[in-house]
């Protein structure tokens, strides 16, 4: 069975075409700039690239020359449209209507267009992809929508509501849902694979770092708390974002330079973080190369970033009352062997342990434990696949139709 | 020497005269309603009492009943004020201004009226209050300032910026300050008194949990960390304030109910917390009492604050690298045996362990260690005691002069 997976934004397409006989990457690539002019870019497993310049007025559009790419061009990845089984895309938000994974019919459709109120940027353009990609591919194919909040759907309401008064939880739904939960449940699943250990009883944190962040408490396998709140600004310090704030700073900036929310909003999630602190960049390659070259505000950024990092995990521990593991994935995660050695340091006081030469190989792409076997929690680097996981429900749901 | 301490608020005047000899509180009381018509409650430290409801149009004439109520009145504590050698006043904030307590002087009191802007409540009802006193009680009487932000000006960078464009730093001077810092120093001061132990390679972690609360991580006996912020609305839950937030919440509010700076400040301030999600008073006993009998929003508050004063607990340990010490204080940490037990639960992973009965009878005003000999933390309860801080400090200044 072959399974597109998509990621519709407003103004792009990602995709990645999926054989679940052996769970291999054929073909991946990125329409952008639709509605603008449009330009994709494709490659398939074995080297093969096309790219092109092409008008793009819609993603109706976008999903016909991703069409043409995966089975036309010269890299093309299968013989005819026939073969791909099923389509699968990844929301943002899902509120508290979607707990798990579910097949596309027009109710669901209007569902995640009804809460784009608290994923403003995403959940419209989600719903645009899915309608376009059900008049591109026709509705014989069957399309299943993953959301990055399901996983997050098991935290108890200790865990996941404010401290505001409650009203504000009944009438707005104002709470914490939670993201990346594809990737938060793909190590969480892929620990379990690794280890073999039982969910039940288990406590573990896992970190996902990338431009965006957040990091999770998972007991029993079940997230039970997690650092992005209603909306992915929550948390501590990312590429470009803040992390949870003192309110007072909000409204003390309202004062200052009399902003507006749209304002306020593109202050704490474009222009701060990494990049606000460091004022040299958002990736975090680029400030990790200064803080070695001299920059005085991006070591002060990058030791904000552990810190800060490193408070999390040790909140989570707390609240789950000790962990086996700690998981880190993402780019950052993935590669950060420094950050991994600071964070891990900082545990030593319970027997957290890591061995520094495997901890320094284990980057791009490697996976595996990274903690010496006398450490008392097992820390391990788990390269995350988030397609693999929205594919692997997509597969699950269409096989029981 | 007597010291008199004040905590000047904007229609208030808290204060209690000590005798340094000893550290004895003499009497003490509270002017209120300075401004509207006027009361004064005073009692001694051998059970007299003294109240009356009196003209106070502003808070010399407050300083005026103060003075009649110690030296004239059926309560009075010293035979003439001659006896009161110097007045040390409660300070909220202190800006990056002020690292230590110091004698008052006319740019001392300008300083501090310039720094109402970072605490609008609090400093300008300050300065007043010491103008008022200097009227009051002449030049000669020696005037001492005490900054609740003090003890946190050793934070590390890494610790207090937040990470926003660091412009609004240098522009408004927007960081996290900390408060409650002459508690987290009286019970830090304390606890080495207790446990006769060097500063230097010490790591604890300090709870105030009252009406306000805060928790800090203290290194070498030096603040390291802090929950509260730029303004006492920072950290965890409290009796009426939200603690932090996904920013994305304020701007999320203010599209939703058009609010502005001020609406926004009062409903984080003064109408969340534990009297928000409770429904029913922003006093633990309250909702501790409500949910003993069944009411389940009081029930989920009172989790909500054990859960997420675990979580602060857990992060400064973590911040620390392991720490010597958790200590309570406060109102709630002082009596609250049952949230010290939950708090403690969550950290048995460590090795934290306590005397159940004992931490059972460490309440009202009992002070000492609740962990068992063979925890590897020692958990302490310690009352705390600001104003014999500030007295403290106050009689040092004035013995240098």
């Amino acid at each position: 069975m072959k399974i597109l997976v998509v990621n519709a934004g407003s103004s792009s397409l990602k995709y990645q075409l999926i054989d679940m006989n052996g769970e291999k990457m054929l073909a991946k690539g990125l329409c952008e700039r639709i509605g603008v002019d449009g330009r994709i870019t494709h490659k398939t497993a074995d080297g093969r690239e096309y790219s092109a310049e092409t008008p793009m007025p819609d993603h109706t559009a976008a999903f016909d020359c991703l069409k043409y790419a995966l089975v036309e061009s010269d890299a093309k990845a299968v013989e005819s449209l026939d073969e791909i089984s099923a389509v699968g895309h990844r929301i943002v938000q899902g509120g508290a209507i979607f707990s798990e994974s579910v097949v596309v019919d027009e109710k669901v459709v209007e569902e995640i267009e009804g809460l784009a109120d608290l994923a403003p940027l995403h959940n419209k353009a989600h719903a645009q992809g899915i309608r376009a990609c059900l008049e591109s591919f026709g509705k014989d194919v069957p399309e299943v929508v993953v959301f990055d909040t399901a996983f997050h759907s098991t935290m108890p309401e200790t865990s996941y509501l404010y401290a505001l008064p409650y009203e504000y939880f009944e009438k707005y739904k104002i709470r914490r849902y939670g993201f990346h939960g594809t990737s938060h449940r793909y190590i969480t699943q892929r620990y379990f694979e690794l280890t073999g250990k039982e969910k039940e009883g288990s406590r573990i944190v896992t970190c996902h770092l990338g431009n965006g962040s957040s990091i999770s408490a998972v007991k029993d396998g079940k997230c039970y708390d997690t650092s992005m709140g209603l909306t992915p600004l929550d948390g501590f310090m990312m590429g470009t974002r803040t992390g949870t704030l003192d309110p007072s700073v909000v409204t003390y900036i309202i004062e200052k330079e009399n902003l507006g929310a749209k304002e306020l909003s593109d202050l704490f999630n474009k222009k701060s973080g990494m990049l606000g602190v460091s004022g040299i960049s958002s990736d975090n390659r680029d400030v990790e190369q200064a803080a070695k070259d001299g920059n005085k505000r991006a070591q002060l950024a990058i030791t904000m970033q552990r810190y800060q990092i490193t408070k999390f995990v040790g909140q989570y521990i707390a609240a789950l009352g000790g962990t086996d593991a700690i998981i880190f994935t993402g780019g950052i995660g993935e590669n950060g062997d420094e950050l991994r050695e600071y964070v891990a340091e900082h545990f030593g006081y319970m027997g957290v342990k890591i061995d520094l030469e495997l901890n320094k190989k284990m980057i791009r792409g490697g996976e595996g434990l990274i903690s010496t076997p006398d450490s008392s929690v097992a820390v391990y680097v788990i390269p995350t696949n988030e397609e693999l996981m929205i594919a692997r429900d997509t597969k699950a749901i269409v096989e029981k139709m």
